[in-house]
């Protein structure tokens, strides 16, 4: 899996509104109405993580989770950061 | 929920040696086995977080778990921190 460059990722986020490129990683937080449906969410995301076999840094406070992907063994942002962003989304955002 | 005193929160502490305190709130790091295992204590602390309404800062990477707890009402470390702590450890290091 190899790492993308900078133009192959901002290409790339124009698909994901949510997400940002900035120290060699994508990055997005996500609010929910309160802590119950963050962690909720994030039970969801974790299954995605272990089916992916990738895994994000991620914080919670409250109702809001911010999220961080990068691929270690590559050094930057594969294609692994984008299928775990796209599985994220689904979870966080799903379409009517 | 009174602040408590840098004192009473170092006395405290004596019992809890896997957390230090500085930046005005309590921090503990704890490493499992992997993803799956950390996840799994993450989601039994959600439940004590609900329980006792009180909801700490904590990020995961991987299998690696930082918390940090303060009570931002009190603009410091309260019982409910030390309440929450406690619960955190009956969960992570379960006595025999």
């Amino acid at each position: 899996m190899s790492k993308l460059t900078a133009q192959e990722i901002e290409t790339k986020l124009l698909r994901f509104p949510d997400w940002e490129y900035y120290d060699n990683a994508i990055h997005a937080e996500f609010e929910f109405e309160n802590f119950k449906d963050c962690f909720s969410a994030m039970s969801r995301i974790a299954f995605e993580c272990e089916a992916l076999n990738h895994h994000p840094n991620w914080t919670n406070v409250y109702n809001v989770l911010t999220i961080t992907l990068s691929t270690h063994d590559a050094g930057g942002v594969t294609m692994k950061d984008f299928n775990l962003a796209e599985a994220i989304e689904h979870i966080v955002e799903p379409e009517e």
